[in-house]
């Protein structure tokens, strides 16, 4: 028995799952909130019980230190050295990481460095990460990036059509995100289906708040809607996706705004948002559709019409389509987008099937049984995928 | 017979065909070039010949003055009245119109209001628009827009995720462009498919040194890939198309260029340019790829897989796909870019025939007898379609 722990942390927060592996049993998760702040609050779940800690932890380091204690007080470790590795999300691994990475102290300058292109989300990791280091010093930590899996799609889906030398100075690409997810419902999908992920051409539809769609070919990326940042692609909660580039200067002449600030609109007014007008959550919006609510129900049209060509447009990236996957907040929990994505498919041989379409966060085929294409409902682990990531760098 | 002339103004030349409607045949042609400056060309072709005058016009009105007294001159007509009635190539409609119209003087007023989503082309189109209205007082002119072909859109096609005021208060969403070339091209594949335009789902590629992709359902524009602007959509000669809108505020600190500055990088230095660094014209790239140079190979590729992706994104919009068809510069003669667009559909019924993809700038089909979609070449005319609608709109 091996005890891994994987890591998310953000500027003032960090989530934990704690594994037995191989077995991949959850021993203990739970979450530290409000780092830094007065009023800190140490969450845990472990054996069926919850425990609520209200403390002040006032940088990272500390709030492991409150976690790896609470950890031993319940006695779900004995020691702190019970834990064998940790395996930390990171957002951008640039070009540097095709895969995960034992973290070294050159690991850390590059996740410093690539800060340049996640400002939000790199340096939080890296909070994360000198934590653990500086707490369990002993044993290996890895670091998992959102990018990785994306470092497959050749040149000419990850190249904008700009200036050639924006992507060797500064580095202007398509990264892509949520590869660990698109990973893990890949490899999950391939076993459900009984067939060598070798030979499938699947889209993965990660919606969540952010999502993300990805064409994965044989296993490997060969393409996905998020670009140089997460707020390319469709629709999502409050981020716009795509635009006519040209609309950045207008929106900046009409609303007395500079470029940054407009981008602030695109990120966080946008999206569900914007276009429903009163929420970003799509539970919300689809409760106010149901009651006839026209600019919710356009809401639901314009994110479900987004996603639903991406459909077309990556069985044609793949040359056709084994399977369609949903996985993440909306994907696991919606029957309405669900049935706007994969209605009208049957010209490239997706015949869905409504019947199990209101099953939630449950792994289900909503395909009829003679359908080509198979439509699958994965829960998405990126959690589970970082901890088997652990195990596979450092005991493979 | 009645005699037709179809006008495309730009801010220094205007482009003129005159036509004997309704047999559609053309008398003569020609252009007015550098008007303003001191070295003008007027340029005519009619019967056989070609004439050639190097004068100087002074305005807009003056170069018409010239060519109507070329006419003249050389038999093409005997008197100016001959001229039955004129129509004239606008951008930009805006919401305002869904087809060709009459001009009269609010006619004038709203291409004049509406140069704010078109400054560089509404300006100079209403400059020919005078012109001929003083010289010919006593005809209709027919104004005939770019955009009017894609007012049929649904709502979830135009809208963009941003704040739904902006839709409101600013008129920004997708209006679409080529629509006279787009609704040309799917009304004459109807004609040599031998079926009714009503039934027909057809993907348009109008692939110039601008390009745009319009899904053409039952006759009726229902998406393109065009938006706000002509920058969004595809790559294109020197056109970025679209792209992380967060790359706009990321170029401008790496570059220290304006939003502005950024915008005219977008719409004059990318596209096929930027990518291969050498011309944005795709002959010079086809001969450079063929000799081996990387980056122009590079270019095609990206060109070819950005618009194959349409291919089964709007056959998913349309639930389905009876052909598709290539105009323009690019779709008439480049059998390099038709082989990357069409290839690997088979999926979704489309069987491609090389053996006829050498052909030119001719009416032909490229598909397989047996294959369910049809692809076809088919010479775009946006003047006879324009000289069409000044028939239809005074003659009933």
């Amino acid at each position: 028995m091996s005890i891994i722990m994987a890591i998310n942390a953000g500027s003032s927060s960090f989530k934990f799952k704690l594994f037995d592996m191989p077995k991949e049993r959850v021993i203990a998760s739970g979450l530290a909130e409000r780092i830094g702040m007065d009023n800190g609050v140490f969450t845990m779940h472990y054996n069926g019980e919850k425990e609520v800690l209200e403390t002040r932890f006032s940088d990272h380091k500390e709030a492991v230190e409150v976690m790896l204690t609470e950890l031993k007080r319940f006695n779900v470790i004995k020691d702190i050295n019970d834990i064998e590795g940790t395996g930390h999300r990171v957002v951008h691994g640039g070009e540097i990481y095709d895969d995960s990475v034992i973290i070294d102290d050159e690991t850390i300058r590059n996740i410093d460095e690539l800060s340049e292109l996640a400002p939000l989300h790199n340096p939080p990791n890296l909070m994360g990460i000198k934590a653990f280091r500086k707490l369990l010093p002993n044993v290996p930590h890895i670091a998992v990036f959102d990018t990785s899996f994306h470092q497959t799609m050749p040149e000419k889906s990850y190249l904008y059509s700009l200036p050639y030398h924006y992507y060797k100075e500064f580095g202007i690409r398509k990264y892509g995100f949520h590869g660990t997810s698109h990973k893990y419902v890949t490899n999950r999908a391939a076993e459900l289906l009984g067939r060598p992920l070798k030979e499938l051409r699947l889209i993965s539809c990660h919606l969540g708040n952010g999502a993300s769609i990805a064409a994965v070919k044989g296993g490997e990326s060969i393409d996905t809607s998020m670009g140089f940042t997460p707020l390319a692609g469709v629709t999502m909660g409050t981020r716009s996706g795509n635009l006519d580039p040209a609309l950045i200067p207008y929106i900046m002449n009409k609303t007395n705004r500079t470029a940054v600030e407009v981008l602030d609109v695109l990120n966080k007014e946008s999206g569900l948002l914007g276009v429903s007008g009163f929420s970003s959550d799509l539970r919300d919006i689809e409760q106010e559709a149901h009651k006839g609510n026209k600019r919710a129900i356009l809401a639901l049209d314009v994110f479900g019409s987004r996603i639903h060509k991406y459909m077309g447009s990556y069985a044609t990236a793949m040359g056709g389509l084994d399977a369609i996957i949903f996985t993440a907040g909306v994907g696991e929990n919606s029957d309405i987008v669900r049935e706007k994505v994969v209605s009208g498919l049957e010209f490239m041989g997706v015949y869905f099937d409504p019947s199990m379409n209101k099953v939630r966060g449950e792994e289900v085929f909503l395909n009829h049984p003679y359908s080509p294409v198979k439509i699958i409902i994965i829960p998405t682990d990126e959690e589970l995928m970082i901890a088997r990531d652990v195990v596979r760098l450092t005991q493979g």
